[in-house]
């Protein structure tokens, strides 16, 4: 798969995490190819932070890890697709899924689980 | 959500589309602001092709349109997630999914399935 993922003009190729068990569609972010062989080696999901410009193994500060289940490629190669366990929660506000919020005609309405406090996970 | 979305550098944001009965993640792509005003003023779902550079209605050539069941938008705005009802195939290559290689040792493996037949459905 390595070979296969076309980086795109950052070097950048976008990954899916999907619940391999309830098959909700838990995030998205991005990996370099070296954040990609990492994920693959070690089967913990691994993603280039763009804010920071480094590496980010996902679960390092909170524990929430996303082991990889299954790894796939879209068509054209420039997204993956990730079955994972995750372990918690996948977003950093405490919530199971980053897709906690939905539309409504009357605006967004967060109605995702909340699986963990953020205060108490990310405290130094 | 039009208004929550974050669109980057080029005006896009990252729309993936999953089936709303199975779960199934089937295609990832780019709307513009118009593109997501008309996906959720229509229902059905408009992105953005970078390759022509012009609004594309998925399905308008091959029939398989995506109906809009649910739309999310993530932790910072500038994923969407699109739950929706696929008529015949996401993929211009006849697979249902985009997803139809799955990543192996020994290399990647087709595993989808086949939905409909490409040289029949866009042939002029």
């Amino acid at each position: 798969m390595l070979d296969e993922a076309k980086f795109d003009d950052k070097g950048l190729v976008l990954a899916i995490a999907q619940d391999a068990e309830s098959g909700e569609v838990l995030m998205a972010a991005w990996m370099n190819r070296e954040a990609l062989g990492r994920t693959l080696d070690t089967g913990i999901m691994t993603y280039w932070s763009r804010s920071r410009g480094t590496l980010w193994v996902k679960g390092e500060t909170s524990g929430h890890t996303q082991r990889v289940v299954e790894a796939r490629i879209d068509c054209d190669g420039d997204v993956l697709l990730f079955k994972v366990r995750q372990e918690g929660g996948a977003c950093h506000t405490g919530y199971r899924t980053c897709f906690y919020r939905k539309h409504t005609p009357a605006g967004l309405v967060e109605d995702g689980k909340r699986v963990f406090d953020p205060a108490a996970v990310y405290r130094r």
